[in-house]
């Protein structure tokens, strides 16, 4: 049962999806600086390399929390077992037990922008739109499965970190498949802390960062509009480093009173 | 571009998914008698057999519109192409040219529950919850873009009228993939609207009525407290005939005053 105090007092067991880079890396280094000795941190992404390189420097900033690294591609909805074991594996092959942790964390980061070259009635590739929906909605379901039917122990903290965007509730063009994305996870979240409320789950929106993603919409977008102010953001140096918002992150699982499921914005512009 | 008069005084090709049964059958009937002489509707579901009975209802009470049967599946992603060219073949199998109209209506009827037995955190069946989205969400997109496509002449009526409950908004146990699916397509509809301002956008949550998808709530749905509510609609004979719920929604038509892309709730209860 969740008890409102500070999440990072409490041993913990934390995995953290897209975590080879931007905010998803960030929130793998902020966790760890702050969480007790002999947390374990899984860091999940497709990119091998790049989330060893990630372990590499949470173990540099936090040696007392062992770090694991999973090949996670969450779009595999071809292999129907894929989702299935991931978190038992994880500790049958480390040694580790369940019963070692006081608090659990899944931490949803892994997201796609979507074909922003395109405007809604030029979606015709199913392939494209069906593999949108697989990484950013079927797929983070079926994680999120996988974490809580390994941890099931609903006596002890458990926390879901979904990552969203101001693409939840504000339509803005090009952001289709993102935005229906966004709000299709928002909803499932309502509805999980309905039905499990011993569940914390906070939904955070950390604003316009300098990430891949935005990088990828400032060479790709065909939002004018929204284009130049991102352009104007960066301009104006508001386009902040994943560390800032993911700072925010921190402190409001540390204050620990967000109402359950309500959508929470970090706006910087 | 859309002119806010009575939808139904123009000449129109439409289109009505989920059209075999309850809402979808009700609408076909309801519009086929307010509809021009020499409109055309398409009724399109998987069940043919159901839908040339539906055909039949139609040509009984409006024998001056022209009744087209299409088995569609929505979730047919397996085969790439299988949206693509519905509409111009249609056109050409039945020597119909798209000049011919004065305006085009999609309607987005076609949906499915989800499996309502489970809580959140029991879905592990890739399959279903991929299935579940391929339907609702991904179907649903790719049938507008090859709609639009066809129809693609701005100057010319165009409306969608997209399906929908209180789901979207109003969280309820045991409605987890439902939920999520209308948030996900209540957002892809409004980012449409911003993109294509000339058309007109209609999201419609008919309320509670006796169909088979409530019969299908009412036999499996975990959520006790919601399925005593829907039993005491029935027994207070609030859970109405499709044809109740859909006569709102065409005077809603009919007024064509509503804003583009919002929420119209019918409330019976």
């Amino acid at each position: 049962m969740a008890d409102h105090t500070n999440i990072f007092l409490k041993k913990t067991f934390v995995a953290i999806t897209g975590a080879s880079r931007g905010l998803g890396r960030s929130i793998a280094l902020q966790f760890s600086v702050n969480l007790p000795a002999n947390s374990v941190i899984v860091l999940m992404a497709r990119n091998s390399q790049a989330l060893e390189s990630v372990k590499f420097e949470v173990m540099s900033v936090a040696p007392n929390i062992k770090v694991l690294v999973r090949n996670y591609d969450q779009g595999n909805l071809e292999n129907t077992d894929y989702f299935k074991d991931i978190f038992n594996e994880l500790l049958l092959q480390n040694d580790i037990s369940r019963d070692d942790f006081e608090q659990y964390i899944i931490v949803h980061n892994c997201a796609t922008i979507g074909d922003v070259t395109k405007r809604s009635l030029e979606l015709s590739d199913s392939t494209l739109v069906r593999k949108y929906y697989d990484i950013n909605l079927t797929g983070m379901i079926l994680l999120n499965t996988s974490f809580f039917q390994t941890f099931s122990d609903s006596t002890k903290s458990r926390v879901v970190v979904n990552m969203t965007s101001t693409s939840t509730y504000d339509p803005l063009a090009s952001f289709h498949l993102y935005s229906a994305g966004k709000a299709a996870r928002d909803m499932y979240m309502r509805v999980l802390a309905v039905e499990e409320p011993s569940l914390r789950i906070l939904t955070f929106a950390p604003g316009a960062s300098d990430t891949d993603m935005a990088k990828e919409v400032e060479r790709l977008c065909m939002n004018k509009p929204f284009l130049e102010r991102l352009k104007g953001l960066r301009a104006d140096g508001k386009l902040t480093r994943p560390d800032t918002p993911i700072s925010k992150l921190v402190q409001i699982l540390e204050e620990n009173t967000f109402e359950n499921a309500a959508y929470v914005g970090f706006v910087n512009c």
